[in-house]
């Protein structure tokens, strides 16, 4: 029997017992954003170190001026050293009355057809999957007594709350952080059958635009056509973003977006991907991007331009005939490849002042920005864990996109310049910051596997 | 000396107790829209019933639902019935603390020029305005034993609050109300020193369009360019409604929008208009109605479309990356000539529908419409009352437009068939609805004798 087969096998036996531990850590209501909880939260990371240390990591509570962080490394000299970054804080859990039990009980629910999960706030985002890696480096330990690799296990708590600690404490902790890959457990297979590596996850330039016109609110009546409508100049404004087609109207903006490898497009083709399902489910039938872009390419690997907010004038019951003195929206630019935020943003504000009328100003700030981030498709580390999770899952890794940003991704790019391997085991099913939240008892089960066998691949 | 001498005489030496009068109706605080004033309004109506009956008018309180109006019958029967309508209820006083003094609690302020105005909520609008033709009423009984005309006194305590039982109530009395013409004073001269008849009012159409997308808020990561963006759907079918020279974009919009007879544009070049200090006075340069029309044909003449309100997804403080399920706005066209109303709501629902993707839902609701309104030029009862204010302010009478709509004239024209002379003596300067409310002395005195000289003119 080799030592990964033995490592499984151990997984298999000791499945009570991660649950059990699972059960603990999940007992714990470390929501990040209620004061209420701040001991809580506390709490959650000193279980965490505690834990860390009884399988042997050399662990500790590491004070912020927000929620504690986790560290914990393990001795272990030999290969490539793996970053493992997983959060210990959930959402709240409003609205309570929604969930059919105590979110913070969490329970086994068996299926008609036998399968299993588990339900608690923060069974799936993210303590679920942060112990699938936890409970793989146990059994490596029990079994062998050491890891395939070296590794530092790194816990925060304040993912769900804005995170403002992550970037001094990468900034101070530098060297003793830094790693040749990051691992992080914190998104979703491709379905219940198909395990998946995310390889990119779009950027971001976010920020708002106010525009004023009169010094006061107006009557439409006295003023009305004279006077400029902020709500219409800003509204003609955004409109001009897109054109017909789809395409964002930015000069400059495509620069740096590149065309997906055939290889990556192969790969989304056979996916099996239903535009009609995924928009389906949303009550939407129509895809509204670029028009030559499938619904993939559209979310996964093309950028975009989103009115996330937008207010100006009398919004409330009945009538109001007001010319406002402002309008303002809030704007979001998702970013992909070579795309500069900093770029983005400043083409935006030329855009938008180009279109100003004189007696018009637009206040214009960008909140934050983050550039796309992509693992190299040819990265030894990408194939070797993309063959283990095919392994384990008896059936080939999707190699995916997301539309989304992972914010933590970009700081370990950023100030540690470490590129993040991106394996979970969530189903976009889980409930995830709703009521209800679950993990099936499967994801859990073969997620612990998977690293078992991720680990091992990365040391070959 | 002609009985309009001596009634000029009697007004002049009246003053003081005129303006005691109307000092004791300014004490009433007839706050139409707050519970706590409801007694206040029935005894503002009160006091004017039973001033009106002094001067020997048949007047009483009459009840509806809301507030009640006072109607008061002069038994006179030679030459044109006239219907003179004012509100005796006034707006909130708030904020409180930007007044200078009790709201309720009226002063006499001389300027260092020696000029007088009258400071309290009401004294221009409109008990100060409506005084002004009951105190013509009573010098003219004083003087001579009756009216020139045969003249009806109509006066509502529900203009400031939306009014609702106007409408039955000319129903209900259409008979004992329909005179020949109305007599309306709510408006303004055109500068201090330009008496002015307001010949038309600009329309309406207005309500609001909600338009819908996927069935929930979605995340702008995970759908962002391939779920259709409400907001940003909603901006552009608001932004195609005007092009880029201001002109409204609606099929069949312009039409019954008539052109300014040669006349009217060329008293309106005569009166000195500066656009340039119109808009600066708002803090604004630019017009921004159709290019090829002026200022004043713009807010007078011309109809427009307005956005006056625009809400969807996140509009608090820093940034949530929401596609929002809807987003929402509150339309109102202005309209002139024969525009109709119904027929303007039915192409811009037609408007909005033509560019709705078949996944979208528009819902679009009606809310309030009116159609224009305006004198014919050649009515003579406009040539007599101008004339008449020309001797009496010794500067030729502006006849001008106004931008805005006086529900109650619609009212009239539409229920009793009756066309409304609108003739004001309140200024820009006034502050209605604003703290530090006022009214020229010499606009209450010289009003008063305007409406003399009218009466007298109208008998002719």
């Amino acid at each position: 029997m080799s030592d990964l087969d033995a490592v499984l096998a151990r997984i298999d036996a000791d499945l009570d017992s991660s649950l059990e531990r699972l059960n603990q850590l999940l007992r714990i209501p470390s929501v990040s954003t209620e004061a209420a909880h701040v001991a809580d939260c506390r709490h959650a990371a000193e279980w965490l170190a505690t834990d860390l240390k009884a399988i042997g990591f050399d662990a500790a509570v590491r004070d912020t001026e927000g929620h504690p962080m986790v560290v914990g490394h393990d001795h272990q000299t030999r290969g490539p050293r793996a970053l493992f970054y997983g959060h210990y804080d959930v959402q709240p859990v409003d609205p309570l009355n929604l969930w059919d039990h105590s979110p913070f009980e969490p329970r086994i629910e068996t299926r008609p057809d036998g399968t299993k999960m588990i339900r608690a706030r923060g069974s799936s985002d993210d303590k679920g999957q942060l112990m699938t890696f936890v409970e793989a480096c146990r059994a490596w330990k029990a079994v062998t007594g050491s890891l395939p690799i070296p590794v530092t296990i790194f816990l925060e708590g304040e993912e769900e709350a804005g995170g403002r600690s992550m970037a001094p404490f990468l900034d101070a902790n530098r060297e003793e952080l830094t790693a040749d890959i990051a691992l992080v457990c914190d998104t979703t297979m491709w379905n219940a059958e198909t395990p998946a590596i995310t390889y990119s996850l779009r950027g971001m330039a976010a920020g708002e635009i106010t525009i004023r016109a009169a010094d006061r609110d107006l009557h439409s009546g006295h003023y009305g056509s004279a006077a400029r409508n902020p709500i219409a100049l800003l509204a003609s404004i955004l409109a001009d973003m897109r054109d017909a087609d789809g395409k964002v109207t930015l000069p400059g903006f495509y620069d740096g977006v590149p065309e997906t490898p055939a290889e990556i497009r192969a790969m989304w083709d056979a996916l099996g991907f239903q535009p009609s399902e995924f928009l389906g489910d949303i009550g939407l039938s129509q895809p509204a991007g670029e028009a030559d872009r499938s619904v993939l390419e559209q979310t996964w690997a093309r950028p975009t331009a989103e009115i996330n907010g937008f207010i100006g004038g009398y919004t409330g019951d009945g009538f109001k005939t007001v010319i406002p003195a402002e309008a303002s929206a809030k704007i979001s630019f998702r970013l992909v490849g070579d795309q500069d935020p900093d770029a983005i943003w400043a083409a935006f504000e030329e855009f938008v002042r180009a279109r100003l009328p004189a007696d018009c100003e637009a206040d214009i700030k960008a909140h934050h920005g983050a550039q796309a981030i992509s693992l190299p498709l040819d990265s030894p580390m990408l194939r070797k864990a993309a063959a283990a999770l095919s392994r384990e899952w008896d059936r080939e890794a999707a190699i995916i996109g997301a539309g989304g940003s992972i914010p933590v991704v970009g700081e370990f790019k950023r100030r540690l310049g470490m590129d993040t391997l991106l394996v979970g085991f969530a189903l976009e099913s889980d409930n995830i910051h709703s009521p209800n939240e679950k993990y099936e008892l499967r994801s859990f089960h073969k997620g612990i596997r998977s690293w078992a066998r991720i680990l091992a691949s990365l040391a070959e």
